[in-house]
């Protein structure tokens, strides 16, 4: 069946202290909104309705950086959580399949328990997903009559009896969109709080005959993030079962808590990650590689057996071959090493390609911006750059090439030519000598 | 009223194993000697008194070093904590006000512990901090009569009703000077250690009629150390807190617990602090600036929007200016950064000024030193600086001009012009085929 | 008496999934294996057999890397430990000592607790190292008859009142060569699982009226390892070990949790390691150096008072002297640093000695490498080598010469003279202005 996401995004999130809206905030370097959203693309979704309200522009940008075809529903007043699926109506009109109700601000939901509740809507008109908390506290609870989903309860309206209840209300809601949205016209404010409650829903829907159910998910599945300390806890949480599950593929972490992975890092077995590394989003390492230590890699791309760092850094378009090197005090941007090359010491490789085999020697600089404009770099098969090169893009250097040390290359260098831009060395005799004695001297009369 | 402060820091610190006086092993990049000086100096003293023995003339830079106008009284012998308070009678002569003791391995009081112990100085000839132990093990005890305090019992001495007592002694007194060095005056060293205990004097001043009260606090404050263990936890303690501020504060930690603070790091809202950031002492961070990964930053300011790493070195006197960017593996020392000036990778900028908009190219250092002096560098703004130009100071670049890569610059560079210093390539014809192969060939000969 | 480790390695350890054999697996910086080797060292031992199957090639290169004559005895089916040992028994034909049973993926037995086994072989024929379990689970349990060690049983084999025994066995054995082989020869495989285990040699042995004894150790030296989290355990337990020890020695660790040691370093009393370092193995560091954050030092020395970092690495063969300095981004590699020489930014320093006194600009290279030699660099005491001079090896700097800032120095530079290769700075009218006039108007252009 097809299906709509709806993705609540309106809160300000008071209690984060930022001006930065909620959903914003950052999990694994993904915004929490995107967490979410990833869960639901698993349903192959065929709209995703985001409702915002605060900093409605930005979170309008970062769901469509993650999907181009999210679409903004405005929620102009904070009026309650039906008030706010009611704001995705219009652009839902003549969609009639499934709604599915998610969170901006809770991030954990797995896609297996979006793919459970789609299965369960097969059998019953709305789906509501709940889990057996270990403290109830002041969770809504789901009241079941044998298998049917009876009615949600908020706390402070629950009896002793069903206070005792275990099983909470996620808020997460999945039914057909026409029927969700029907069942929402009904749903008044007649409460403490003025506000529409999503909550309301079910009991309105079973007293109209429709069936219910509630699918069970781990409690940690519906963490949700109010406050910086909650973010900083799902950031660990992330980060642990992260660790674990690459140690679990077979790579070898040193030390796993000094280890930061992004939500979408994939590493290959036998790959070994040292102390410190922190990898943001969009990297791809193959098996057999090694990161040593202080390295930072983002949008770049591994091949077995390379090697990088320590003190590397690879920036997005880095793409690393098989058996390449790229060594300390290194930036990759934008650059493919093709296989065997080395670029061992303190460069800057950007907007380049360098050929298999190629030597880069340390200090070496791709010289590939003029204030204006960003320029390319090639570099042939088994070329040697002496230590030092400048490589003014856009520049080529050919096959088996080499560049003397402190060299700048303006122009293409031929493949098989040697490459050099010197001055030539004189020593001047005793010069350091009178020049140490001048400024030793000028020293201690200055020392008076 | 006038307070002088007396801070016990004699002491040997023969369980931390050093050569270094134990008051000056540092928390959060300031000895604790220090914390100790911060928290009193919120009371405004009037006169600040380090009782000193081991490594006092190190101890006394330190103090200074915080506070020029401290003074160091010599306690030669250690013979207890009242023989020591007894070293500063000298440095108070005629001092009519208020003496606080407090102790230089005691870094975590708080100046509103202290503020209110000011408060009941009001009220009472004698006030004692005073903290309810979770486990008061073998602490003092503070045995009460009524709201006055009556004594101390040091836990060897108690009966076994005072043992149950849980309000311990923290040493920290307050007292009118002439009042305290009189009481210290009837203190006698008739028990098994042969020492003065400065806890006698509530008995005393009890039989003499004086009143004492307890101000509590809470335990966590009075906190000492003695060994390299406590030390770490005491480091510990305060980065937990300094992290959980920051967060209230609206700062944005990814991963807190690779993230050191100093005494006195300030970081405003909505800054983002990536993993693995070390800050030194006197770092000022202002709203909305990132911190990138591997980043470590003293005595510098970082002004809104800056962007700063990864990898970047901030030393003291970095100044960077709104929306400037600092990139990875460069240094920035005594260098004031202007408006939206970018040095983005592997760089040196050392005493210098860099003009708005002006582009730093990678690899460019400012040679500040010739091993006697350092000389200043001024970049103009919207100056281009070519990749691997070294600025040799004292040495100017004027607004809107450009260095070609790789250029040696030892003079003045007018506004808008373009200097260059840079020998002409020239590309020698098979030139690198052939040495590769004598190279090989002399390999293959050695291999043999 | 003369000893021979047998020690086992051959186990596929499929639960690693890994293709690395299991005991190369490596806690801080070695091999388990290693680790092993390292304990039964402290016996001096006459014979190392290391019995080896999966990747037995890889196993015994990484042996022979830690003792070179170190054997290895194949094990091509995996029939039980006493099959194991029993393969150990051709390469000691004819060796009349004593015979220690280890494993090699049990790394933490501590040499004392081998010498204790040692000294009860010579009232025991049998020695057996157990330990007293705080949960025994599915251990098997040592039964004792007074002071003998009776027999071991197998979990699955105890009854109720043996699984009530908490010594438990290590598997580690102590007995006569010949003495253990005979006992092997009488074990039988009619298991469940078919095996031959070592553990039936002591029934056998006190049948045959041999006497047998249990040496105790901790538990925690008997910590096996079988899968990724059980080596992250281990290796935590290692630094966490690790830490504390050299913080007893007098090492001030700031942040001793983000401080990874090898198994081999040594450090001196009052060195401050600062947060975020990392030791690879072979690093030696005297009392009073200062170890900056975000360093990274392999097989070096570093001596009394100097100071490295931050974001130092010091590679194989660096060798600092007292009072040198290594600043941030500078890579030091198999170089001597003499007394009071400093580099201090950006730098590579390969194959080479740095005289003392000798100061090092920033952007300084030894180019060391041709792409097929390495050279030598020699610089001498009082040298000041400008920024970015590129020391193109092998070549040498005589006593208090100095080379200009971008210089390339090719030829030996004689003592006190100023070396000197660049070309001259041209100012070009109002060139720069020009260009970024064109440029501004082409981007203007491409933006339409």
């Amino acid at each position: 069946m097809a299906t709509a996401l709806i993705i609540l995004a309106a809160g300000m999130g008071t209690r984060m202290n930022s001006d930065l809206p909620k959903v914003l905030h950052q999990i694994a370097g993904a915004p929490m909104l995107v967490h979410a959203m990833k869960a639901g693309a698993a349903l192959d979704p065929a709209h995703t309705i985001v409702v915002a309200g605060h900093g409605a522009q930005a979170v309008e940008k970062a769901a469509q950086a993650y999907d181009p075809d999210a679409v903004i529903a405005l929620q102009s007043e904070q009026l309650g959580t039906a008030h706010a699926v009611a704001q995705a109506r219009e652009a839902l009109a003549g969609f009639d399949g499934d709604a599915l109700v998610l969170y901006g601000d809770t991030p954990f939901i797995r896609p297996e328990t979006l793919a459970a509740m789609a299965a369960a809507r097969l059998t019953h008109d709305v789906v509501v997903l709940g889990f057996d908390a270990a403290d109830p506290g002041r969770y809504g609870r789901l009241i079941m009559d044998n298998d049917q989903l009876d009615r949600i309860v908020e706390f402070k309206d629950a009896t002793d009896q069903e206070r005792a209840v275990t099983l909470c209300n996620s808020g997460v809601v999945a039914a057909n969109a026409s029927t969700l949205f029907d069942l929402i016209d009904a749903v008044g404010n007649d409460n403490a709080a003025g506000e529409y409650y999503l909550t309301d829903i079910i009991g309105i829907a079973r007293a109209r005959g429709l069936s219910a159910t509630v699918v069970r998910c781990d409690e940690a599945e519906t963490l949700g993030v109010n406050a910086r300390a909650e973010l900083t806890r799902a950031e660990a949480m992330f980060q642990t079962r992260a660790r674990a599950a690459a140690q679990e593929d077979g790579v070898t972490l040193v030390a796993p808590d000094t280890v930061f992975f992004a939500h979408d890092t994939v590493i290959g077995r036998d790959t070994v990650i040292e102390p410190n590394v922190v990898f943001g989003p969009g990297v791809s390492i193959e098996s057999g590689a090694t990161i040593r230590a202080f390295s930072h890699l983002e949008g770049c791309h591994v091949s077995r057996g390379a090697v990088v760092g320590p003190y590397a850094r690879l920036r997005p378009g880095a793409e690393l071959a098989e058996n390449t090197k790229v060594g300390n005090f290194v930036e990759i941007k934008n650059a493919e090493i093709c296989e065997g090359a080395k670029v061992n010491h303190l460069s800057y490789i950007g907007d380049a390609t360098i050929g298999a085999r190629a030597n880069i020697g340390a200090g070496t600089i791709t010289c590939n911006y003029d204030g204006f404009f960003k320029h390319h770099t090639h570099v042939g098969p088994d070329v040697f750059i002496g230590s030092n090169t400048m490589l003014v893009a856009p520049v080529s250097v050919g096959a088996e090439a080499m560049t003397a040390s402190g060299s700048v290359i303006t122009r293409d260098v031929p493949a098989g030519d040697l490459a050099l831009a010197r001055a030539r060395q004189e020593n001047k005799s005793g010069l350091a000598v009178r020049l140490f004695d001048k400024l030793r001297a000028l020293k201690a009369k200055k020392g008076k």
